[in-house]
């Protein structure tokens, strides 16, 4: 693998695990009223579309990150509406 | 233009402006004890680095979608710190 492709699964990873610190505080806080509701739902729409792009063109390491970062970003959603 | 490149397009640009009503969210209600600071650093390092992958591969919309979503993403940290 080059340096690029190497850089690229780097920046794939943080961004990704990124939303691990908001699901966990999120949780523990059972608080998410300054996350804003209008923002994790245009994300998350976001996100869908890019593992769809993902999906036709058959990229792994795209499906990959934004099926973990949907997953993650669900359950912040899920979160913000039972704590809201 | 292809539908998969078109597909790929929305996607960009929807998590690109999703920042946006965080941003004015937390600049109205000068609050952002619920988003994680910890989210926040480690989606702007991973930002970069997707900006960074961009430039060397010369791919303008990775360098367009993750330049805009950086600056986006740095004033929501900034305002995080500001009113911590």
């Amino acid at each position: 693998m080059d340096f690029i492709t190497f850089l690229g699964f780097i920046a794939a990873t943080v961004t990704t695990l990124s939303f691990l610190p908001q699901m966990i505080k999120t949780w523990q806080s059972k608080s998410a009223k300054d996350v804003s509701f209008g923002t994790l739902v245009s994300f998350n729409i976001g996100v869908f579309l890019w593992l769809i792009y993902g999906i036709f063109l058959q990229a792994w390491p795209i499906i990959l990150a934004n099926g973990v970062t949907l997953f993650f970003n669900l359950i912040i959603l899920w979160l913000k509406i039972r704590y809201r």
